[in-house]
């Protein structure tokens, strides 16, 4: 047998997943844990992965007509609770303010003061608090539509928190719109989940399934919620967006009522949408592999690490000029429209260390750049899509006149690679047992490793959703729009009739 | 006596100044009062300012070798503790989080529920929170420096609140760095100082006087507070940006240690430095007049406002495309960098109201295009930093061609006049009378107009800063590095030798 490869992260993928998806996150300097409980700290390279995010998703914003506001951090009580659905789902899980200052306790040290008349939530979701806004700016239909976004960090207040899947404060960016009728606000939900759809595919290499949640898994107070859902590599789901058909209900709650063309006081039709910080936990788990983190380039903050490989002192003289002229050259080259990003690494240190810093921190491209290289003026590339085995050198000027070829070649790979995964590990499931046997795990130590999405019949009726849930630890994460086979047949709980397939997994 | 010219902003800044800077932002749809109590919501003209702001800063911070983080919101109180000056500053004015959860009060309603062991305090300021982190990531010098920036929102119980200058809620971003030599942290100081002041003169079109501040007005903890200085229309001094050299202090309350070239343990030097939305405050103040909002074509979330002028139906064939095309054109220019950003404002309302919404919004240029303008291929060009009078017709080529010119004339007029108008209120005083004389208001009926900024001569003494603040409302504002008389004299308020000039001003 062949010796095993040795990998950067211990442990790998298919011993423990859980921690080997810690070890990613460390290893590439994304984030850790702080003093605070459940919040996190987004390291500079995190950071920065995120401000790619954010500046792909507002310009895909701003082009579907939507303008970017703020809005207060604090909710008053009495606005979470003018929708009694939404109360319901947030009370149990938000930080709550009730003092505003802090004075000396007997026997040293502070207690809290200046005790509020009303106490103040940290958002969970802002819908109250916009609407709040919008029932003072909405008097006509003329001052419809509302487009606007918001960045901005919330805090759900989590017992279980995870690195970036699942933590107290996150960031994100919630829209919410206020439409004339029933029909717009339709399709801004639609469309909005389109842009997380297209977002995921074209700049996360992430493939998503978009549909609509079962009435069990909707947002508290959502007439309808839409989501995007991707397969990570341990086959569980990933809710990685959601786009909130709102119809009335929070018009109603906070009072959004405009004069129509009729004449008439009618409630406005309301949406709401969000993607966070979750996005790069979703990205860590459809690419990294075995060394560390795997970089979307259309995302990534840098694309191509230039490393001199001095093995002698004497070396650096030609070595380091040969290494700046190449970053400077490809500064100069474009990638979708922005400067191609170069990590010039000249530090002093290991050059294997080195190398193997930046294949953590997924990099998209490494070049090496020795002696012979610059005596052949050839450059040696790794891909951090493929293994070290398969690094090759190539002439300087071929590989300068391909680079936005090549880092589009990785991007698809990705994608190509993480759509292939994910269809593999989909069934189409017509019987209990074998549905049982499909999430049920093959080896008692690795609780984590099932057969992955099933797409299987359901009556709809939350009694058979929860009763596979108690089962299983399974749930529906979509009624899909347009996967898998379109057929009627017979709920595979109960065994009544079922007008279509949706997809069972077990999730995040 | 000619009839005064009508204004678009009631009270005009001469009859009641306060009241019109609040009419300025709201004409301007700028922000509003929220139901939170002190906080504030942006909208979206307000908020794209403000992306304009950080875009640019943010730019400057990464030229200057920063990268962004991001690090938790919420400080638990026992971290404030570490510093004692640092808690003392803060302690009075903050939301303390105390619950995490609500449930239902008897008799209805929610109430605070699930105690947390330990309050957690909504950062004021993230010194303390971001030195744990540092404390964990510094171990030897080679650690060495840390370059971080955050942009976040951060929140200080504030009393009085007024839109952008005194929020409880704000948007600002924080600097800290960590170095290895005392040296190298204040070298950091005064260069931000400098990327700060660079970018008031030059985006903000708002001159500022660079300086120190006196022991009273240092940040709670620092060993030296700097700051950028700048005169308002009514004379008073806005603060409009720190950066503070902190000595070791926060190095030694965090923990910031590591191991120096000669194998020592040492306290890291830090330093950080902030600005705020409260600049757009100060954007307000240095530039809108009596008929609203003027912004700099630097920072102006768009440049040209394009308006047909339509007085009869028939008319609007002709008029709209020529004005399409225009705008079209328009779009293809580009300034300092990025694309000359167009309102083309078709909707049907009174051409007028429409061209004055445009003027208090304060875009720099409006175009009002009518037919006679589409027989001669000319526009009508209203720049925003001259009077309505003073509007010109040109050819649409010459205009054309001449926007990146235009845009820049603007914005160096509008830094010429808020120069004229600083140095005009800059009077050097030598007696403790006219120093008197000068910050005493000369009609009752307007107690904030007085002299301006005084550079005179002060002792040192926290005891004549006090006397003077009591007796006339007047603080000092910095110890100036290049403004002003190099001389010694003696100290307007005790009359004992004093090294230097300082600036005295009322202030916000």
């Amino acid at each position: 047998m062949a010796k095993p490869e040795q990998t950067a992260i211990t442990p790998i993928r298919s011993v423990d997943y859980p921690e080997w998806y810690q070890q990613v996150v460390r290893a590439a300097d994304l984030a850790e844990t702080s003093a605070v409980r459940g919040c996190m700290v987004i390291r500079p390279w995190g950071y920065a992965l995120w401000e790619n995010i954010r500046r792909e998703l507002d310009r895909r914003f701003k082009a579907t007509g939507h303008v970017n506001a703020y809005f207060p951090l604090f909710i008053p009580v009495s606005f979470l609770e003018k929708e009694a659905e939404h109360v319901e789902g947030f009370a149990k899980e938000c930080a709550v303010v009730t003092h505003h200052r802090l004075e000396a306790k007997p026997g040293g040290g502070l207690q809290p003061a200046g005790e509020l008349e009303e106490p103040l939530v940290v958002r969970p979701t802002s819908e109250t608090i916009i609407g709040a806004a919008y029932a003072k700016w909405v008097q006509s239909y003329r001052d419809l539509p509302i487009l606007i976004n918001q960045w901005a960090n919330v805090v759900r207040w989590e017992m279980r928190t995870r690195l970036f899947l699942r933590t107290t404060e996150f960031l994100w960016q919630e829209g919410h719109t206020a439409h004339e009728t029933c029909d717009e606000a339709w399709d801004e939900t639609i469309r909005m989940l389109e842009v997380y759809k297209a977002f995921a595919e074209e700049c996360m290499a992430m493939p998503v399934i978009t549909g609509e949640k079962s009435e069990g898994e909707r947002f508290p107070g959502a007439v309808n919620t839409f989501c995007i859902e991707a397969m990570m590599q341990d086959r569980k789901a990933l809710q990685a967006g959601t786009s909130h058909f709102l119809g009335q209900n929070f018009a109603k709650a906070s009072g959004i009522q405009f004069q129509s063309r009729t004449g008439d006081r009618e409630y406005a039709w309301t949406t709401s949408w969000g993607v966070s910080t979750r996005l790069i936990g979703g990205m860590i788990m459809a690419h990294a592999d075995d060394n560390g983190m795997i970089i979307p380039p259309r995302l990534a903050p840098s694309h191509i690490a230039v490393l001199p490989i001095i093995r002698d002192e004497s070396e650096r003289a030609a070595v380091e000029p040969f290494c700046r002229d190449l970053a400077d050259r490809l500064r100069c080259l474009t990638y979708h429209g922005s400067p191609v990003e170069v990590e010039l690494d000249l530090r002093e240190m290991n050059a294997g260390e080195k190398s193997w810093q930046w294949i953590k921190k997924g990099i998209p491209v490494i070049l090496e750049i020795g002696p012979r290289d610059i005596a052949n003026d050839s450059v040696f590339v790794f891909r951090r899509d493929k293994t070290r085995k398969e690094r090759y050198g190539m002439p300087r000027e071929g590989f300068l006149a391909s680079v936005p070829e090549l880092l589009d070649d990785i991007q698809h790979m990705l994608l190509e690679r993480a759509r292939a995964f994910r269809d593999q590990h989909i069934r189409t499931i017509d019987t209990r047992e074998e549905f049982t046997a499909f999430f049920t795990p093959q080896n008692a130590d690795k609780p984590e490793i099932h057969g992955g999405f099933a797409l299987s019949h359901w009556c709809g009726s939350a009694a058979c959703e929860d009763a596979i849930n108690d089962a299983l630890s399974v749930t529906i994460r979509c009624i899909p729009f347009d996967f898998g086979p379109k057929d009627t047949g017979t709920c595979i709980q109960c065994g009544k009739p079922s007008p279509q397939r949706v997809i069972f997994a077990k999730s995040y």
